[in-house]
């Protein structure tokens, strides 16, 4: 799979490209089975909502889940990012993100590499997420929401919320919102499980909460450029991997394909060892953002 | 203004109607105006968001704002709700929701009449809400939520939520919810600002916060058939209207002629009377909801 030009320019334009109906729902099936199993494990890797048990995202599964491993080096996902990036990209983070039917809570206005320069240390924006509906996504259950063209400026300031919900993000003010949107406007893409999203480590996205009676879980693989791997091991390392080896491609069927593995992952035994020595969700705290705050402001290369 | 006997088929299928752009932006500007100020005032009849700052809702504008008063007599939503019920209507409530940019907060899925009939002993559900946009509604800012349909059954059974927002609603569960979703869907109706709905007191509906730079602000007129007015005054008199008084319309053009009035709101002292015997918020509490539950299941007529 590769981008057009066209495709390029749009991507450049406006930091994200929206390929609805990308996989087949065979092809997800094996996915979107796996999900209720991953989230009924009461593991760190496994965020709940503010109500304790309602699950958030969970971290890491393509290091120990076959179809999640699977997708995790499918290459319509991995070679148009290594295409934009023009070398070889690693896994820094993958989560799935349940956004539940009725409790499902927002997500603020932020900007991921926001989070990975400040917490991680990620030198550039040289990183990507690619994210695959496993459920419909329509108006009422929560879709991304994009601002067009945000993702133009680098980093923005933002301050690291830690209480609006479960999980701690670098979120972005109002005002800062409001002058973004008032330019680019606002747009949720919509569209059948097995729709996939590339967008820029720098684009401006939040969700609101899903108050409808159905799921909204997005899978989110965040691939970043080997050269550009983090240099900084303030996050628990299945938040922040820090195995830096290049993804390996499946053929493009492999999803569909029981003689073809996705695991073991490669590499994943620096994750594990980091893991080991100790590293957990305490480490990440008060101080992390103390630190991050006198770093900033930071311009993104 | 009549409606078509497609329109009341649809609106006994449905359960409401949508006139989007029933009004002109120039006819909103009054309105849209005075907001501001109606809602800088800590009275009573403005109810804030959690924050305690934010204005979620204010009651009663009608009885002190010519712009407000002048909308609810206005003959565009009065006479198709005398034309269904057959007789003349009265103002049982009036609330201007605010849904502000990024505060405004969720509002559960209920049914309005539910409220009516626990709280106010409203005999039947001969009562109907009108919706105007006084700001454009997209998908962004907290659209209105409705199931279609789930008028059909009357009151089901609802949980006095006490604690979710800054206001008591009576909400209904999630499998309730599902049920009537599975069946009828959701459908959010979005219009530019002057857009109308009408909706059964017996709708499921709510609505989720706004995230968006961009206010949401909607004035909802409940008209009640005077036979039907109500039995109990356990709320605050500027939230549920004592004053049965059938609304004298005022003609078509009115919103835009200074040489017309909507004030003095006619029969407003059976209301100011009530409010000085010393009702008020602190007897409308957990006394209340105790006595409903006991009341509850209760077919509506």
């Amino acid at each position: 799979m590769k981008l057009t030009p066209d495709q390029l320019a749009q991507f450049n334009r406006d930091g994200y490209l929206f390929f609805p109906g990308m996989f087949s729902r065979e092809e997800m099936q094996p996915l979107l089975a796996a999900v209720p199993e991953i989230y009924s494990e009461y593991r760190p890797e496994v965020i709940r909502e503010k109500d304790g048990k309602t699950p958030r995202t969970s971290f890491a599964a393509h290091t120990y889940n076959e179809p999640f491993a699977k997708l995790g080096r499918h290459p319509r996902l991995v070679e148009p990012v290594e295409q934009l990036f023009e070398e070889p990209v690693y896994m820094h983070q993958y989560k799935i993100n349940g956004k539940q039917a009725f409790d499902g809570d927002v997500w603020q206005w932020h900007q991921d590499y926001g989070t990975w320069m400040r917490d991680d240390g990620m030198p550039t924006p040289k990183a990507m997420n690619v994210a695959v509906f496993l459920d419909d996504v329509t108006e009422f259950n929560g879709p991304l929401l994009f601002i067009p063209g945000s993702h133009a400026d680098g980093v923005v300031a933002a301050g690291h919320d830690l209480g609006t919900t479960s999980y701690p993000l670098w979120t972005l003010d109002n005002d800062k919102v409001r002058e973004l949107a008032e330019k680019g406007g606002i747009v949720a893409p919509k569209g059948p499980a097995g729709s996939m999203i590339m967008f820029s480590g720098c684009l401006v996205h939040g969700s609101a909460p899903n108050m409808s009676p159905w799921n909204r879980v997005i899978v989110y693989l965040t691939l970043c450029a080997v050269s550009n791997h983090i240099r900084q091991y303030k996050r628990p390392a299945y938040i922040a991997h820090r195995n830096f080896t290049p993804i390996d491609r499946l053929p493009d069927d492999c999803l569909l394909r029981d003689d073809i593995k996705g695991l073991p992952w490669p590499g994943h035994e620096v994750d594990i060892a980091a893991m080991r020595e100790g590293d957990g969700p305490a480490k990440w705290t008060a101080d992390v953002a103390r630190e991050a705050d006198q770093r900033m402001p930071v311009s993104a290369a």
